[in-house]
């Protein structure tokens, strides 16, 4: 696990895979964990507050909190799945559920400003890769990751919104020897885990947005898309 | 992150952190990571299917599967929160919610057994650091896993249902300079982290129950009860 440090603050249309090709000496495997933050970033996924009219729903939501912000996340969402003024758990249009629709005013550029998740994690995640392998030869696995918070549990954990090299879903289906056990454990979020797993050496206030997590037998290819639970199978749509 | 190779089979009345302590180098500042099959197994929590009577809800869950297994499920569950059948997502007793109330028949120590989660499995964290810091003398981190399943995404990640000598949430509210934020990224759920980045190393396949995070920053004490939403605080009761 190790964090790359000496990132600059990235600004819209900034190289990120450049950034980490300069800071950090990438090897042939390594999975790269990108907070999405800094893609969003250079995406240009930041939404200046005072270019918002916050409509009657986001104003009801607010509870005294800024509305604009609201609207921002209702923008963002596909449904609503809880609210509890000013907090909205919200399905995005990518089938992610999480608090604000990812809506973050945390480490926005500036302030009055919020930072979206970027339009499609996985093409970005595909386009890092894709760059970092031209600047420095090395193909390795790269994963966008966002905290999310969790049903039932306190505290976030850093999951994969975005994926490209690695399947993001190790299924052991095929090694069981017991029905029984088919039902719950049988396939395991690893992209999941290596973004938790990244967090742990990046830090939120350290202001590291990248960390390597070297010598994990990277398997297959995916995308992040495949995390999330099909509708048909959800017990909690 | 360190897998803990060569653990025998562990049978009732094992002494888990001795045959950790044998295994293993442990350093000071280590956090290990047990899954909790091996201590629920050293605890006696395995039940013998055949001494199980299905009730008639049992059967009528079962949907075809063996309606003990749905006995021994529903023997572990304070409420139902989801079910379809013979899917059961459950509360313990704990306070976790997790498919079959943590009741799992993969790595029974034999055919016909299920083993269910420890009692306390915070307690069962405590004793195995205190003995382990009798072995050893390191002061350590100890960590009781499971694999569970998630609202609206797929696959599992490991979780931590016991925890000593370890602060289970970091909590950075004190440093945050934005109110918005603090809704939902300020507190962040470190072991559960730590369990999912040992999965990362233990597998499933590869039978290593244990592995060892080194070279983390452990702060504070606490226990993994503090993970579970309180009830007040939960929006998907």
């Amino acid at each position: 696990m190790i964090p790359v440090r000496g990132l600059p603050e990235v600004r819209e249309g900034d190289d990120v895979a450049g950034l980490v090709a300069a800071a950090a000496e990438l090897e042939p495997g390594d999975v790269v964990v990108v907070a999405h933050k800094i893609v969003s970033k250079a995406e240009g996924r930041v939404v200046r507050l005072d270019e918002i009219e916050p409509s009657a729903q986001a104003r009801e939501l607010a509870a005294g909190e800024d509305p604009r912000r609201l609207e921002a996340i209702l923008s963002e969402s596909a449904r609503l799945v809880r609210t509890r003024p000013p907090l909205v758990i919200a399905e995005t249009r990518h089938g992610f559920v999480c608090a604000s629709a990812g809506v973050d005013a945390s480490n926005a550029p500036e302030a009055d400003t919020v930072v979206l998740l970027p339009e499609d994690p996985d093409a970005s995640a595909a386009r890092l890769r894709d760059r970092l392998r031209e600047l420095t030869g090395a193909v390795v696995a790269l994963i966008v990751s966002d905290s999310f918070g969790r049903a039932w549990r306190q505290g976030t954990t850093d999951v994969a919104i975005g994926c490209a090299g690695l399947r993001p879903l190790l299924d052991l289906n095929g090694e069981r020897d017991s029905v029984g056990y088919e039902l719950h454990a049988t396939v395991i979020a690893v992209a999941d885990e290596l973004a938790a797993a990244a967090e742990l050496v990046r830090g939120k206030l350290d202001r590291v947005p990248v960390a390597i997590v070297r010598g994990y037998a990277v398997r297959g290819e995916g995308t992040a898309s495949e995390l999330v639970m099909p509708r048909d199978r959800d017990l909690f749509r």
